[in-house]
């Protein structure tokens, strides 16, 4: 593991720290902010997954979460999108590829060779995380935004209760076996057989399996990609389910950073009311 | 005067706006924010001057300030750091030309034609925001960071307390007549004359003038900047001069925005005070 740059943040550290990822086969950039709380020992963890275009960068600057995790004693961790660089297969849309795994584990050529982005977040860095730093395994919860949101959904009920206490979205990718952000990227990573598809969107893993904890979701009525995150669907479903959380619709905003941070608090002291129960 | 964007932000807007500017004879982009009060009448409005290689955008995406200007019921103005484009000149380093006014009225060519970054905040901006926007004139204070806390606490103090109840600033350049960050920069645009770099010099004001009301200074212990930054040069001053207020030093924190983040409520509390009174 190397040390990219370590800032002293709200009386903790936000750090940037690369390792080689055997999931992915290649260096892998994280960032991870530690309140003060992980020098006298481990402190639970957030997963924040970002969105397409996003690296590891965007959320650690512009979300605004470190204030609050100060305030409650909790880690975050922002993984990067994807595996990035030589080597690595791309695709000239924004919305496929390098910046835009959808954290799915890739079987079809040329991606299944790096594109593990779902052993990287649920094997590979937490394995690195809890071994280095001061982080309890025993506490874990999920988030992110958009693609992230999508991640952090189909992560968080994949994986279920056992591993993540609480699941929170922004603006997320509710459908992606419906989506010009998912089908076309699906059937690349995943093939054409879409029963392979089915664990990667968020409204067909709510309806199927639903998550034994709280879910929290929040969308813009602004949201400019409203059409492309179909939230009906997944509103739909946790309503169906009974899913115990809130699908939340907050008016004006769009699907911006300016959206994630006016609710990152919200979500922050959702997160930490089971991180800390 | 154009809308570039505009997104709902805790409660409020944040907008980006372009206009004409017969100061600095280009079109200047510049971010606001408004409070949801300002749908009711006008809000007082703090000023964010941004430091070197900054545009409009870092401190709107970064500093976190939103939240408590939301809290405060405050109003928020993130001006474009110089002039740029075509016709307006540069200069290979990042610290003179574009992005690194300084916040003068260059005399020298080829600046003097463009770089009048001190009407440009004191006069032709407020103009416009007065005119356009829901805020109150009566009602202003000023902060910023690093080449933007010097130009805020140049610009509050020679203007006074008549334009601002409070000034602040993080990691300020102190001492502009003698630091790397300042003479090769004041004389390119000043000229040789040291007399004309007096007001540029917030060391030297707070000096020869102060202000009558309230200081805040924070720098980092870590800064990567202090032997350019002279910060002992304003407390000094600021401690002979008797001058209301407090400078105060951060333990480990450096002079990146992670540390702007961590004190922009401390910040926003102060100003609140003074503009609330």
């Amino acid at each position: 593991m190397e040390t990219k740059s370590e800032n002293v943040c709200f009386g903790g550290m936000q750090g940037v720290y690369s390792h080689a990822s055997a999931a992915t086969g290649r260096d892998m950039t994280f960032g991870l902010f530690l309140p003060e709380e992980a020098r006298d020992g481990p402190v639970p963890v957030l997963w924040y997954l970002s969105g397409l275009t996003c690296t590891h960068e965007n959320a650690m600057t512009k979300a605004g979460a470190q204030a609050w995790a100060a305030e409650f004693g909790i880690a975050l961790v922002f993984p990067d999108t994807s595996p990035r660089g030589e080597g690595v297969a791309d695709d000239d849309s924004f919305d496929m590829g390098q910046g835009a795994s959808f954290y799915v584990n890739a079987t079809q050529d040329p991606w299944a060779k790096h594109f593990r982005m779902w052993d990287y977040v649920t094997e590979d860095l937490p394995e690195l995380l809890f071994e280095e730093f001061a982080l309890d395994p025993e506490r874990q919860a999920i988030t992110g935004h958009s693609m992230g949101g999508h991640g952090a959904l189909t992560i968080g009920m994949g994986l279920g209760s056992s591993r993540f206490r609480s699941i929170s979205a922004f603006s997320p990718m509710c459908r992606t076996m419906d989506s010009d952000w998912g089908t076309r990227q699906l059937g690349l990573y995943l093939g054409e057989d879409q029963d392979a598809w089915t664990p990667h969107d968020a409204s067909h893993v709510m309806r199927e399996k639903g998550f034994d904890g709280p879910v929290l979701v929040d969308t813009g009525t602004a949201d400019q990609f409203w059409d492309k995150l179909k939230p009906g669907a997944l509103a739909a479903a946790m309503t169906d389910r009974k899913q115990p959380g809130a699908f939340r619709l907050q008016p004006g905003y769009d699907h911006s950073y300016f959206f994630v941070s006016s609710f990152i608090e919200d979500h922050m002291r959702f997160h930490a009311e089971e991180l800390y129960r």
